[in-house]
């Protein structure tokens, strides 16, 4: 907890008015009373209106909407002072004072594995020699970690999973502001990652922890070699990401998608349950009916991506 | 070894045939009397008539085609009876009662490095820290495995190696099957992965190790970072992956095979000897002639693809 | 050093000329007195005839091109003469006579972390499980390594830096010379790579070192996840890198670059400073003017690609 009168002072803003012990920072739908937003993108003007959040920081033309429940911290830039803000509450990456960690019956830890203080390791693991399982870390029961898989603080992976060599969960989100100088100021990812149970992992797959809150790779989902997962996605119950193919930050997948190898999508989206896309897809909208098949970039019905390739090889031959 | 009445009865299967000793699963092609094979694919009923499987899963339908010498075995979904099978053949991850590892003369094992229990190192080889050689794994002599590199169990890599860091030999193939109800059930890789000599591997490549039988890059190929090569691949002599190139799996590359940036490969096809494939170009098909140039997605000849682009200009101005 | 006979004789060359001292291996542009080079392509004649080079390979046809400062070395094949003579040049991975590692004060050094011999840490650093910092590496004050990070021997990294886990810094380029019977000989990266003051590099990232020079990653950079950066590379200040892009060897990027996600550069290019590259946008060609939007493969201008898009969906119609 942090006063808002010191937390403006630790970030360079100019700020006298009412204060109150500030938890965490979350976004304007999901903050707590105890929590501080932000307004930078006038599209979320409703979301401002409505925020439970304690206090807002907000541009001096956009004090006006923030509710009275809530403080208007008037800034010129909302999302640089969040930036600034983050770093406040950036959980530590080592506690020397927390307890060693513990350790179910029956797993297997091997040599050359490191558990942090403070790490959970649940019953009939395996985890072999180079995991890093980080600070506050929790493995399920019979889950196995292979070589070299990282899972950072705070984390956690649920039970009967596979994880796969060099694998990262929870490695920081792609998050920054930018100067008007152009320089970049970190926005600290202080959300976690949750992978849930019956989930397998490939080799070399980032995951990247929330900017706050949580990342979520759903119960059942198979993920290949190679997989990037942006900040805050959610990737729906058995769905499936193929080899290289990528999801930018704070899209929701339903259930049983399959993204093909080396396809990717765009943040903020949501994908309906059983969509099926074709290999190199780029996906850059919702897409809200369920079951269907895509393919392209642009991203277009499979029927027609076909159409469009008869179309051009008649062009090729005109 | 295990009996198959035994295997049935764990797998969930009814049966109350003949049993024979089952010690391995495998594909119809290459299945061995002692083997189990199965048919999900009528594409593959010629193989089924001519299997030297000593036992197949296959649907009532297709159960007259099982030859004299296999034991059709009945189920409603082969692929799945064989998934749920796979895990009863799974090799341990570790083998406590296993001698240590030998490590051959002039060796450089470093600290922090970690051999399993069964696990070979030839002559003259340096193995940096945080590298993982599992149980039954074989590095030949002069070879150099960089930091954090992981060879999975029974994988091998040959002599004068060099595998940059973070690269993975021999992680899990993309197996599994899906249950009507849409969960997956995963299909145990108890093959292995086979590095030749001479070969290069950059830093977090991923070599996925097969499902039955081997994974193979041959003698002098040259892989390039980020690359993912998917199980039961063979890749010919002297190719050549470029970065964030893809070869899905059971994919077979002729000798000098050039594999652009970015570019992929579907699974299951042949690429001739010589080919060279423009970055990000998308393979979906076989190449029967070896030396082209190709290009694009939809792949064309590189003429073809360079055409093309003058078409949509053409179009682009119109 | 290594006289220029010595070296002729352990490449395999004939050569009975003067000799001198050579230190390193360089291009034309760059070589120093002390220093071999080659012509392999014409295009660089005009640099052969104005380098400083002690002495080059070149063929027979162009050795009166070569300046009389300079000692023609006549070859058959420079580049692969020069990948032979590479090898003798390679600096040891490991200095078993080095002093241990020096940290600074302040600094967290994880149980599990391996700093080589001649590594330096500065202060206030944390470095976590798993990472290796390589002999003659440094990382500057204040600078986190997450877990199973590698910094290759020879390389530095700055103050007020984070990388994520996995991320490997100075693994060599792609770099080989191919013989006539196909074949490939390596050209040892006896270079390094830089990363500057106040960069972020994402999980699973891949950094080369150079051939021969620095590749360079300058301050205040920020690098997603799974990104590759080619060997001799110059990324510019405050550049963005998203996830699963690559920059291919030897390209220079202005300030404030940013290439989307997926996105690709060629080698040997340089884009001008705050360029903006859309997602999956293929960079081949060098860009002169700072400031403009692009997308596409082959690349256009962003508002030309739309265009395009429209163009296409009517031809879909049609």
């Amino acid at each position: 907890m942090i006063e808002l009168t010191d937390l403006a002072r630790q970030t360079g803003i100019q700020y006298s008015g009412r204060s109150i012990a500030i938890s965490a920072l979350n976004t304007l739908a999901d903050a707590q009373p105890d929590e501080l937003s932000f307004l930078q993108n006038k599209n979320y003007l409703a979301q401002l209106e409505t925020t439970k959040a304690g206090a807002v920081f907000v541009t001096a033309e956009m004090a006006e909407h923030v509710p009275l429940s809530s403080i208007a911290v008037v800034v010129d830039e909302p999302y640089l002072s969040l930036a600034r803000a983050s770093k406040l509450f950036a959980p530590a990456l080592i506690d020397v004072d927390a307890p060693l960690a513990v350790v179910g019956e029956g797993s297997h830890i091997a040599e050359g594995a490191h558990l942090a203080r403070g790490a959970v390791v649940g019953k009939n693991c395996i985890i072999m020699p180079g995991v890093y399982v980080g600070r506050g870390a929790v493995i399920g029961d019979n889950t196995v970690l292979h070589s070299n898989v990282s899972v950072y603080h705070d984390c956690r992976v649920g039970t009967n999973c596979i994880i796969h060599a060099s694998a990262v969960i929870g490695s920081d989100g792609f998050g920054f502001a930018t100067t008007k100088s152009g320089t970049h100021v970190k926005i600290y990812q202080n959300g976690n990652a949750v992978v849930e149970d019956d989930v397998e992992i490939g080799a070399c797959v980032t995951i990247d922890r929330a900017a706050f809150g949580t990342t979520l790779i759903k119960e059942g989902v198979r993920i290949d070699n190679l997989v990037h997962v942006g900040h805050n996605c959610v990737i729906g119950e058995y769905s499936v990401l193929v080899a290289q193919s990528g999801v930018a930050g704070s899209t929701t997948l339903g259930r049983n998608v399959v993204l093909g190898a080396q396809g990717g999508m765009v943040g903020h989206i949501t994908v309906a349950p059983f969509t099926t896309l074709a290999a190199r897809s780029g996906v850059t909208k919702s897409i809200a009916e369920s079951g269907k098949t895509f393919a392209g970039f642009p991203l277009m019905e499979h029927k027609l991506w076909l159409k469009l390739q008869g179309k051009l090889a008649r062009l090729l031959k005109s």
